[in-house]
């Protein structure tokens, strides 16, 4: 390359989306300039799929459901006006809710106001929430602060539940499970709910639940009196679900500007409905990410944001796009192998922690920098570090070396920059992301919006503790090895036997006793 | 398999250490049963490789170091006595200040006892202290609670300094630089200081300095009056550094246990010098990574700990595996490609997040499960969530499903297991795999503890940021397009001009009239 022509491979390949503060540059893709040309044939399929999809198709074959993400925020799409209605009545509902809590209208018994926000989920019933809190929250204007229960680790419950100590009094506890039967959902309610009742605090008069209509949840919600119910509603999946309840209430409650949110990604749906692939950066991702990967996984998506609001947003695209993407069925139902794995936390911190790989080592990836134009910050974005050098230019200074080292060493990578960051703008990112995704799934001709693989684990998981169930009851019967228990319960998994035993031992719920080696100790119910 | 074999399997290949608490089992690897045997030519001169280091060899070749974070725990082995003294003298000195900022000895002025620590660094510098502090970290029992300046990113400062607020009359900073040069670190030093100074408060006085003897920094911290310095050596790298001062100091600020810490880490560096493989977990595990990725990064490294605490082991492996791994030559000089991808987030969460790729998706990675036997947790630990089976049942059922489930699909996976965590037990760990990544860098022949292409970035970084100052002062002499502000700044390099005028016209710190296109847009000085 002549020093020119980064320059005009830069002019010729950025995609400018000037009206939603986005713009993409493949420049650094070793993309050939006409790409875009070149899979013409495939554009309109798959442009074709989205607006089927758009259209109420049935887009998830295999669990034979609409799929309605894109409907949450411009309701007008809807196949059918009731559907309509409902995700305007919930955007309202939402809405009025959170004012009443801010108000004072809603409050809890024992305070004048909520003052925190402890949202229970798992998966895409937090990870939306956990990016909106951290990009979008600030201690001075946050209503509520927010903390959440996303797992079934009861040290890490009892931590935030110590951190809470008084303030639980004044906590609003939003549950959020769409199949109202996610245990680790359910676990986190109930641990809640103690810790409530430890305290003398009415649990349901501080609750209310997210989570589809007459769902175990709803239905437990409804029986204890929650404060109040949103709705979940099929035709949208937990990784898409951040426009539904279940990311509007956690940040309304929060203070954030939910319509902002909804606006930026309607925006941007409108933006990638464009059907010329070069003023179409979801379609441009797609094919980005096709090419650098092979349309087979072959290389990871390193996501790489110069924004420390933006840390969470590569936990976020994990989930988004290695849950749609990584299949084993192709949409005919022949075996394929396919997704992307996504990691990265954020610039520059990361160039400290992983680029050497990147820049030197195995080169089985393709980065993609998330840059935001303004600084931001008060002071700090003011003061000059040198003179006329502010921390923003460091922070700027930084991406484009990085950027240009990946290039040097033949590394591959996307710019993807936002002008700013804000509810708008971080609406305008996921709904990219999200469209995106669709695109490449169409691309590769997967089923982007189930997780057949998921089940497995939790079925798995549940005969574990069915097995754990019969273990304890064998070994109240009669004390035994780890093959002996086995046997009485009537399992040959003797390895799960034993690690149930030894997992029992380790928290004082049987008794052990060593043997002549490890795997011949003698497991025995507590004497009491 | 018939049902016994995988019992069998495991029983074979269990690798106990329960001195250090520690199990790693690789039943789940299609390694051969005999697979130890087989590397028994290559196991001695790694071994012998590891103890030269350990006894002073000058094992960081092309920078002339010596590499000692094996003596931080073990001072006997420094192969110099007055290396073995600092050592020493250092931690006596780390827990003295921490002691006598406990008691209120050493205050700030404005308020009668420090409350907040904010340690300011970057990559080894942050990414140790974080580890330590979330992992062992309580809202009950911490002295100081910790906060973390890890970026350049002004924004993120000034949300950081919007949560302290007023505890800022009582945080003690610890700025933390190696070469006292981080431009990171150094600018997050100075925004600190800028805001003590506007809250009238005095930094030095309440600013202590981890560094280098004489750099930079040491002179500044001199030259302010800062509070207090230790000292960090250059045969310490920064991604083994949190034994040495950069980490005990922040642990022992907050209250944590440092000596406990170490004795973790010095004990398993003793189970872990053992020559038999059969008794040597970070031997095995080098092995095993070996044969996961063919020893040339094929697969990634997937960290799934079940345990909230755990959520940065993954962030901190990345650098400590990705910055010694990711390398381009060999120790003789040759072309390779190495390195090992690494990422996670902990268990269960992320089964509702990326497992379905896992399980079904591209076959590109190997899991390690981490579990941590005891449950912990206080009232959550003991609550029972169905009859007989607490929220840690589940998090063990989860466990051992998702790994059942891998394995059926064809999944590889080690599983690790400590039997509690606490400050001896995260010791262990991140000497595990300290010593684990330099068996496995000596297998693969590279230098595990230089970084070379981290400079790369730093001096495109570099070059950026002269490059702003050239930009700034041709927009000053004369308004132009990007195309001419370059001309006149001297510079072939039109992107890079054009990135650095549309960063600064974003921020208001130049102007910017469109012009026909994008590309032709003018940029001017502000008219004052």
């Amino acid at each position: 390359m002549t020093p020119r022509d980064p320059w005009r491979r830069y002019r010729r390949l950025l995609c400018v989306c000037d009206e939603i503060g986005l713009r993409l540059d493949p420049s650094r893709m070793d993309v050939p300039e006409d790409y875009l040309d070149r899979h013409r044939d495939v554009i309109g399929p798959v442009l074709d799929a989205m607006e089927a999809l758009e259209a109420g198709a049935v887009a998830n074959p295999d669990e034979g459901r609409q799929v309605g993400h894109y409907w949450l925020r411009a309701p007008e799409l809807a196949p059918e006006l009731s559907v309509s209605l409902e995700i305007e009545e919930t955007r309202e509902a939402v809405l009025e809710f959170a004012g009443r809590v801010h108000s004072g209208d809603v409050a809890p018994a024992d305070a004048a106001r909520f003052t925190d926000v402890l949202v229970i989920g798992i998966g895409g019933s937090a990870l939306g929430p956990q990016l909106v809190a951290d990009a979008l929250g600030d201690p001075e204007t946050d209503r509520l602060r927010p903390h959440f229960f996303d797992n079934t680790d009861p040290d890490g419950m009892d931590r935030l539940l110590r951190r809470l100590g008084d303030r639980l009094a004044s906590t609003l506890a939003v549950v959020i499970s769409k199949s109202g039967g996610t245990p680790e959902t359910r676990n986190g309610m109930l641990v809640a709910k103690a810790a409530f009742e430890a305290r003398g605090l009415d649990f349901a008069g501080q609750a209310v639940a997210i989570t589809g209509v007459d769902s175990t949840l709803d239905r437990f919600a409804v029986e204890q009196g929650f404060l109040a119910r949103f709705p979940m509603w099929d035709w949208v999946g937990g990784r898409t679900s951040v426009m539904s309840a279940v990311g509007l209430l956690p940040a309304a409650l929060q203070g954030l500007d939910v319509d902002a949110l909804l606006l930026g990604a309607r925006e941007c749906d409108s933006a990638t409905r464009e059907r010329k692939p070069e003023a179409n950066p979801a379609l441009q991702l797609a094919l980005l990410w096709h090419h650098g990967t092979g349309g087979r996984g072959e290389k990871d998506m390193v996501i790489l944001p110069y924004k420390d609001r933006l840390l969470l947003f590569s936990r976020y695209l994990q989930q988004l796009v290695m849950e749609s993407l990584g299949k084993n069925r192709d949409l005919a139902g022949q075996p394929v192998s396919q997704g992307i794995a996504v990691y990265g936390n954020k610039g520059s911190t990361d160039q400290h922690a992983y680029v050497q790989q990147l820049r030197e080592g195995v080169d089985n990836f393709f980065a993609t920098f998330i840059a935001v134009e303004r600084d931001g910050g008060g002071d700090a974005g003011a003061l000059e570090v040198e003179s006329g050098v502010t921390a923003g230019d460091y922070l700027r200074g930084f991406r484009l070396g990085t950027r240009e080292a990946l290039a040097e060493g033949g590394r591959q990578s996307i710019t993807l920059s936002i002008d700013r960051l804000d509810a708008h703008r971080l609406g305008v990112l996921i709904a990219l992301y999200e469209r995106a995704v669709g695109f490449y799934a169409s691309l590769v001709n997967v089923n982007a919006y189930h997780q057949p693989g998921v089940e497995a684990g939790k079925r798995a998981a549940a005969a574990a503790l069915d097995l754990q169930a019969r273990v304890v009851d064998a070994v109240r019967k009669n004390a035994g090895t780890a093959e002996q228990i086995a046997a009485a319960a009537g399992s040959d998994d003797i390895e799960t036997v034993f690690h149930l035993l030894e997992g029992l031992a380790a928290n004082s719920r049987l008794e052990r006793r060593p043997g002549d080696d490890l795997f011949e100790a003698t497991y025995s119910a507590l004497s009491s």
